[in-house]
């Protein structure tokens, strides 16, 4: 099968690498569209966190207990850093280090994102194409009732803590997608698109926030699906659920569907949403139920062959 | 006393730290002047390994394996980066790295080198002030056969292999003595000036082509010495032995003092060459002869203290 994915970090990742074990035969094609909107500059490094999450989660680098960073890791850098009055808050292992060191060296030699995540996920061996969502900066701003706060300073930072009232993306109208992406879609009869069970507000919302990338995804004529990222009220990483709160959407896997409408054929939710179906349905969309909770890289490869063959079926009447 | 030492990176820090343990009463001042010729533009890093070595040295932090980095260093940055196709021919360790990052961000914040370096050595807890030669660029360039050298480029990656023809310091014209030297100056009563065994050619050459630097030494009116830093005709450390080959100068004392001539009013060199005290003196300036290798911290302090003797047995005939 030839699929795309749209990730952001640690949720999708997940997924991405058990599409990456599934979709390993030489007929196979999979490559990833990545939000974009969280990343920043810090200490004169560009730092990519989504990118660099599916990198490391795809080539088995990711670190198990943080969620962020690579495993092994050490951090005498940032130690000695944090001695010498330096800001610690965004901690970078030493080997993450090297990973932004080396993008921002590229970056200034004038290389693409595109480019320097491609020398990059080949470095790092994975076989998956992976291209950031824009070349262009789009930063992800979260609207608070004391103001504006750049994505980072409110995701670790402040620790998600201020209320959100909405969100801007930086920059959206000037980004573009990618000539990577649109040569890799080109080169091939795709199968299906698969929205990863990734934040729907910052981390799947700026890659669609890409003037021209929501039209593009619906012409090509195959099935899209979504995971949900909320299981039972709550979501498995990350704000999203209190998000939903503090938004005034209910913490339901209907209301992530509803927030996709229009874009997705298909939707996947957990087991335990099971009753959510009926509603989901409603919309209009395919649902497939199914354990969509992944604590091992069984489970991704059990989910991703669960969408991939949702995906088929949904693909029939398409066609 | 009060004392201002010139000094490049190795064998001018360890002069400087017998000075540092010398001068640690609550009367005595001591400051340093540091060649900037070494420093460079590294993965997007500002690095300047006098001045680092310089901290490391007085800070007891310095590597006495290497002599360059820090004690206790990891390189894991440093391997990781070299894994995704990164230049690993300037190794920086996880520890030193700290330090370049927080100079680079200051300097990007605005900071002078100036403020940067005293931010970094009061973080380190040194007493001493430590100044840059300039705060302005000032590249020692070296001049072979095959053309010019970025000078970090003949002196790390080519490991001084190339022929030496000659230097060059580009930016000297508009570099400036600093602010914050000039002040220090000012603030105080000196008793002497010490030029550290350091490589005269690319250490204290490039100290001395900032405009106005002579001859504010000269004007301050206190004795000027230097200690030698050929010792039997070899460089205790680095390429000075093999520079004066190529350049035609003899590898000795006398051709040292010859080179510091119109500056020095006295020269310290080792038991050694003792033969050489007559041909020195013959240049008009006072010899002392005293052991200069230094193995130990004793060894530094003892050669410390012979130095402010030396110099205050040459202050008398002067006021």
């Amino acid at each position: 099968m030839q699929v795309l994915a749209l990730s952001g970090g640690v949720g999708g990742a997940k997924l991405g690498r058990g599409l990456a074990g599934v979709l390993a035969s030489a007929d196979d094609a999979l490559a990833f569209v990545v939000n974009v909107g969280d990343d920043f500059d810090h200490l004169g490094l560009r730092i990519c966190p989504d990118l660099d999450t599916l990198t490391y989660t795809l080539a088995d680098e990711a670190n198990p207990d943080t969620g962020w960073g690579r495993r092994d890791e050490t951090f005498r850098c940032m130690e000695a850093f944090g001695q010498l009055g330096g800001e610690t808050w965004f901690r970078l292992g030493d080997r993450d280090l090297a990973v932004h060191v080396r993008r921002s060296q590229r970056l200034r030699e004038g290389a693409t994102l595109s480019t320097t995540t491609a020398e990059l996920t080949r470095a790092f061996g994975i076989r998956a194409s992976v291209f950031p969502a824009s070349d262009q900066r789009l930063a992800t701003v979260v609207l608070t009732p004391d103001g504006p706060l750049a994505f980072q300073h409110y995701f670790v930072r402040d620790r998600c803590a201020p209320t959100v009232t909405g969100f801007r993306f930086d920059g959206a109208d000037e980004a573009r997608v990618g000539g990577g992406l649109t040569a890799w879609l080109a080169e091939r009869t795709l199968d299906a698109v698969v929205i990863c069970p990734s934040n729907p507000f910052v981390s799947i919302d700026p890659i669609l926030a890409v003037p021209g990338m929501r039209q593009q995804l619906r012409a090509l004529g195959v099935p899209i699906i979504a995971v949900c990222p909320i299981v039972g009220g709550e979501a498995l990483k990350g704000p999203t659920a209190k998000m939903m709160d503090e938004l005034g959407v209910p913490r339901t896997a209907t209301a992530i569907a509803s927030h996709y409408a229009g874009l997705l054929d298909g939707f996947v939710l957990d087991d335990r949403d099971a009753d959510d179906a009926a509603a989901v349905a409603a919309l209009g969309l395919q649902v497939m139920v199914t354990n969509t909770v992944m604590r091992t890289l069984d489970d991704r490869i059990a989910l991703a062959h669960a969408c991939l063959q949702f995906s088929r079926r949904l693909q029939r009447p398409r066609r």
